[in-house]
């Protein structure tokens, strides 16, 4: 996507060292950071210098590559990476991929391999937003949460590629976005990408969806997804489960949108996804500028409190009317099914 | 309650003035502001020195008070309060009694009736607090929403009454603080109380109770109410519709705590509950303090983005499990018949 009119994506390679744009500075400072070792990729993982379930997968198979140009057995490379981020899928994905070229074919193959990973993440972020823009119609008010747009991946992204792709075709379109506490990726990346985009958008508070959902004036919800089981339960950010039991009781389409290697066949239900819980400072400190630009850490909590930060949730598959994949839209229960697709 | 031990209320007369603990400072700060004129009283609720529906009403009735020993003509003083915040109904409740007592007994059976009014609020939380102690079992994880504690009443609150009594009791309680975006009321306020009365609580972002629900962490949801219809549909703060339609998908039982001068038998449904949008800064901003303890105001959202800002919604009575009022648990449904009760 375009950024002061230059075309970036999220992450990608130039000879042995992994460039990522910095997500933690956006969307006060636009800048791109270089990793040139595979432990300095995994801290940048850990960190969240890069963020988002295509992003973490196409960045994690940089990383395995790196693993494969350090190192005389890749396989400690491969332990550090897969010790960064629980939760996403595409992490593993990528990870499995890179190794099996790398161990077939050596470096080489296991640079062209990371490669074919981040661009085939960009092509099916692409072919999800075809799919999904079929659904909205001139006028709609969509909601999303946390950030599913290009920045999550490594191009287009999921739950926005359809709003970018109905935008292009001229269809007039309003975002509600939410929030997304504590990281705020909502109403920091989501709303910097869709202004950016000159597309229509509000950030609200994530205790305002159902509000709005009652008035009538949410038509359909779409977010993202961090690993999707067999059965069709989907983990994604915290908070993705409230808006879809409330986007269930007020009758309101709930759709995830991922590629097919966000789904683990080999987890039956959402009972097996391992959540992970961060620290507690992200919710009793939170970070920002000032009038002046100045960055500030701040402590919005009572002083002796503590907090419990749970970053994901699941989703029953019950509660989700498609999933938007880059093969078509498909009903949950089949995911399993569809996992082993490859593009 | 005891802060410092030593025992406030939060608001207050002396002679003309009016005292509140100035809320915009906590947690971090402990002050108590003075108020000399009517005016002076408006712009502190306005501005939300002092917040919370029986607190809003308390302080209505002392600045209607003071209306009376100011102007030859109250009507104006009554204007004005009545312009201060739109949605509590306790507000135009304790202005009516005050108004009534001040033009058929003047000045000094204006400041009696609003000393009664406070004093009526105090009790009712008191016996609020003794009939919900009944609802709570030992070792139950209770959850609830913004501020309907202390600070948010004259004394005891609603919501947190129940549980300061049953933890006096020796029942052994966990409390879910919801954090209450945008403004944060319980990080900051229900958090600090329950901090000060030894209660064991965690924070948690507003997302996160779905999940705690789905993970059979939530026992029962008690929430306050800024106004009551007759059907017992019920306004509170933004984000309790989403907790209540949560709560019922998971079979948790959801309570309303609030005094019966919370119902506006005029109010047939909660359509007609009047909902306040405030600035949205609230949403792209935030305030707190530095590790040394320097207060900021930062921004947290995208430099060029906006913002909407319900400050309350309203959840169908349906959702609504009881009403625990000062004469006991009732059904929602009979809550229009319960509001000309005096106490």
């Amino acid at each position: 996507m375009l950024v002061n009119g230059h075309h970036y994506r999220t992450v990608w390679m130039e000879q042995s060292t992994v460039h990522m744009i910095e997500q933690n500075l956006l969307p006060f400072t636009f800048s791109v950071a270089e990793f040139p070792s595979c432990a300095a990729s995994c801290a940048a993982i850990c960190n969240m210098t890069v963020r988002g379930a295509g992003a973490i997968g196409a960045a994690a198979g940089y990383a395995m590559a790196q693993g494969f140009l350090e190192e005389d057995d890749p396989n400690i490379a491969r332990t550090m990476i897969c010790a960064t981020r629980p939760t996403a899928q595409n992490l593993f994905y990528a990870v499995n991929r890179v190794w099996q070229a790398g161990i077939t074919g050596g470096k080489e193959a296991a640079v062209a391999e990371a490669e074919a990973v981040a661009n085939d993440d960009a092509e099916a972020s692409r072919r999800i937003g075809q799919f999904g823009a079929e659904l909205i119609n001139d006028g709609n008010n969509i909601l999303t949460h946390c950030n599913a747009g290009w920045l999550a991946f490594v191009d287009y992204g999921t739950a926005l590629s359809p709003i970018y792709l109905a935008h292009e075709a001229g269809k007039q379109i309003h975002v509600w976005v939410d929030e997304t506490r504590p990281r705020g990726q909502g109403a920091r990346l989501t709303a910097w990408e869709l202004t950016q985009a000159g597309i229509d958008c509000s950030i609200i508070a994530d205790n305002a969806s159902a509000h709005f959902m009652a008035q009538g004036k949410v038509d359909m919800v779409i977010v993202g997804a961090d690993r999707i089981a067999a059965n069709g339960d989907s983990a994604n950010k915290i908070g993705t489960l409230e808006k879809a039991i409330c986007a269930n009781y007020f009758g309101i389409p709930f759709y995830i949108a991922a590629p097919t290697a966000t789904i683990d066949a080999a987890c039956s239900d959402g009972t097996a996804i391992p959540i992970e819980e961060r620290s507690a400072d992200e919710v009793l400190w939170q970070q920002g500028v000032d009038e002046q630009g100045a960055a500030h850490t701040i402590r919005v909590a009572a002083p002796q409190a503590r907090a419990r930060n749970p970053a994901f949730d699941v989703t029953p598959a019950k509660l989700i009317r498609g999933i938007i994949t880059e093969h078509g839209i498909i009903a949950p229960s089949i995911a399993g099914s569809t996992a082993t697709q490859k593009q």
